[in-house]
């Protein structure tokens, strides 16, 4: 018998017949002998009409209140789950963050779970009862009720689990799991039955939106399997795991991409220390992200400098940086919003020289011209005009068969 | 400085301009030096939403779970009026049952305060924060959400005031306070300044639903004044206090009636002892609340036993009556369900004679026959025809002057 934590997020629990079939996966789940802890989102739009409340009383909404506002939506959740699961027959108990206890720190909205004590759970459970938690809520050491932010659910799920000791957490979304890349764009994409952690933060951090990058790193740092299923239809979805020696064959996992950017390049600025920040700098001040920042070795003590920014940030940051150029006597700007990001993800480029040139050969051979690259261990990001993501994409795929089970799979 | 409880209803926290509104008269009371505990419905429909998606999951529902979900409906109330406040510049903080913490037995969606631990508000009042509690929620002591059932918020506001010590607790509602009869009957109805809990515990039960009859015995039993104001107009309501001295001459403080009401009579019924209980015994069993018995003496070894039910139980209680008049023996049954039943209330009568045979005076001198007659020590209720109803009450308001302010107000 192992203990499994299931996470099922707001669209798995958007209407009472879709907690109905919640319920059912989990009983079927428990009849193969499993003790089971779920943790569930608000049901999907409910966040939005209690902001709607929020935002007919004040313009600025956020701090103590908020939290108090927003946890409604899960607690909810958790009632009905709960009466669903008893009236098929199932004995279920519901808990809030705070009456499990979630102890998080005390900032509200993006509050980080500090400690869980996992005592009543672990009684319920031993009583034979499936337990339900309140995702994406906490309670602080003063007894004020917090919330975790963006994708918290997915973070209490696999917080839950590293303090139950858990044998897997799995993840219940609307995508049946990690793919080698979009299969909007290469149809035969094929769903990887394992990936590592490392592979899943760089696809998660690169547009490939299936799991929160924070629970990723959770699970990762306490070394919980992870697996990412569907909520609507059987599988086994996808694993993810520590590497292990038989992964080391694999050389790439997936291609992610990112069509979301635009690019700016300041030309012929001084080589000299202080620029980069001189630019960036006024930048980050305007809270615009910066994605990709390349920069290569100076001629003529001068250099180019050229970094990505989320395309609606474009027009903007293009302001600010001419307005600093002049006074970096930089001798242009120019900038870039059709552009895309490709990147290629894998473990086993580490220990395998001629990933690179591969994958630029392969874009070669399709006359696609690359405007940066940037690597990182695990991947390599170029970045193209837009008009070539899906021929790109495809041609990377193709030259790392990728449409193959990867060896030791 | 005095520590002022009020409580809203739901009406009143309906949207999200009354919850505005309700905020600026916090505020008002607080400038004049006022400390605040505010206590809080859900919002009006939301419990009725909540129930319909409990209702969706499954046909029964009760229970530890429905009371998570219901308790949702308050906490949504404090953290946006709290938001109100403190975005009008007053600080404020909310708290749930739990919070608080509201302690009560475990009896799900009926639970009754055991003990409040009034330690935290009391230190955010002496911050100067107004504090905002969630009405009809407790917690029990293995720490699981209850709810106190019907009218649980004017429980909770009169426990809190009582925890407390408060000065006053103000209940808010959509009348302006406790009148002398229904204006809508009389149009020259007055309203009360004060009226003892005695007299507002007969009233309540009979039939003018301004004030839930557990908070009025909770506010009677720790004597804590009560106090009934309109959300939507200004006034200084009605004060529900101990009878005092200066109360004494006031004779009839109210006139209540009510409509929902059918008689049921078994004349010529052996007057033997255990006749009342096989007759009403059934009646009790079929869950059918009875509410006048009225027995007289018996003559030629029979007697006549009449009784009262709510309307819509009348042709079921008929029915029942009807098996077992026959086994007892009884002569006869009839019951009407065109009858109406009017009550004068006061502490007054306790001490002066004559009041009574006022009462009847008042109604003989309109032609009204009397059909049924019960007294206790605070009031007089007669049983007279439906179509009797309005000159009766105006009858009896004239009779006892009660258009004219009493003596010791």
């Amino acid at each position: 018998m192992s203990l499994i934590v299931q996470k099922y997020g707001g669209t798995s629990v958007g209407s009472v017949e879709r907690i109905q079939n919640v319920a059912d996966r989990v009983i079927a789940a428990r009849r193969q002998g499993h003790e089971l802890v779920v943790v569930v989102s608000a049901m999907s739009g409910e966040t939005d009409r209690l902001l709607g409340l929020a935002r007919g009383i004040r313009a600025n909404i956020d701090g103590r209140e908020l939290d108090v506002l927003l946890s409604t939506g899960e607690q909810v959740t958790i009632a009905l789950l709960a009466m669903a699961l008893e009236a098929k027959g199932c004995p279920a108990r519901s808990y809030t963050g705070a009456q499990v206890q979630i102890l998080t720190d005390s900032a509200h909205n993006k509050a980080r779970i500090r400690d869980i004590d996992g005592a009543r759970v672990r009684r319920d459970l031993a009583d034979g009862k499936v337990v339900v938690v309140a995702g994406f809520q906490g309670v602080d050491e003063m007894g004020n009720i917090t919330t975790l932010g963006r994708g918290g659910s997915d973070t209490t799920a696999v917080a839950l689990a590293t303090a139950l000791k858990a044998d897997e957490c799995q993840i219940f979304t609307d995508v049946d799991g990690v793919y080698t890349t979009d299969p909007r764009v290469v149809p035969k994409a094929r769903r990887l039955d394992r990936i590592t952690f490392e592979e899943m933060l760089e696809m998660a951090s690169l547009g490939s939106k299936v799991l929160q990058i924070r629970a990723v790193e959770f699970a990762g740092k306490y070394n919980v399997p992870l697996r990412v299923l569907s909520s609507f239809q059987e599988g086994e979805g996808t694993l993810i795991t520590f590497e292990e020696e038989s992964m080391e064959q694999a050389l790439i996992s997936g291609i992610a991409f990112n069509q979301n950017e635009a690019q700016l390049t300041v030309a012929g600025v001084p080589d000299q220390p202080g620029v980069a920040y001189r630019l960036l700098g006024a930048v980050a001040d305007a809270n615009i992200e910066v994605d990709m920042i390349v920069q290569n070795v100076g001629a003529d003590g001068t250099t180019d400098f050229t970094f990505t920014v989320h395309r609606n940030d474009f027009e903007k940051a293009l302001g600010i940086v001419h307005s600093r150029a002049e006074a970096l006597g930089a001798r242009q700007v120019t900038g870039d919003d059709k552009i895309v990001k490709i990147s290629i993800v894998g473990v086993g480029m580490r220990s395998h020289a001629g990933i690179a040139s591969k994958m630029f050969e392969a874009l070669a051979a399709e006359g696609i011209n690359i405007r940066m690259i940037s690597t990182s261990e695990i991947k390599i990001s170029v970045v193209v005009d837009e008009k070539y993501l899906e021929l790109g994409v495809r041609a990377l795929h193709d030259a790392f068969e990728l449409e193959q089970p990867r060896s030791g799979q």
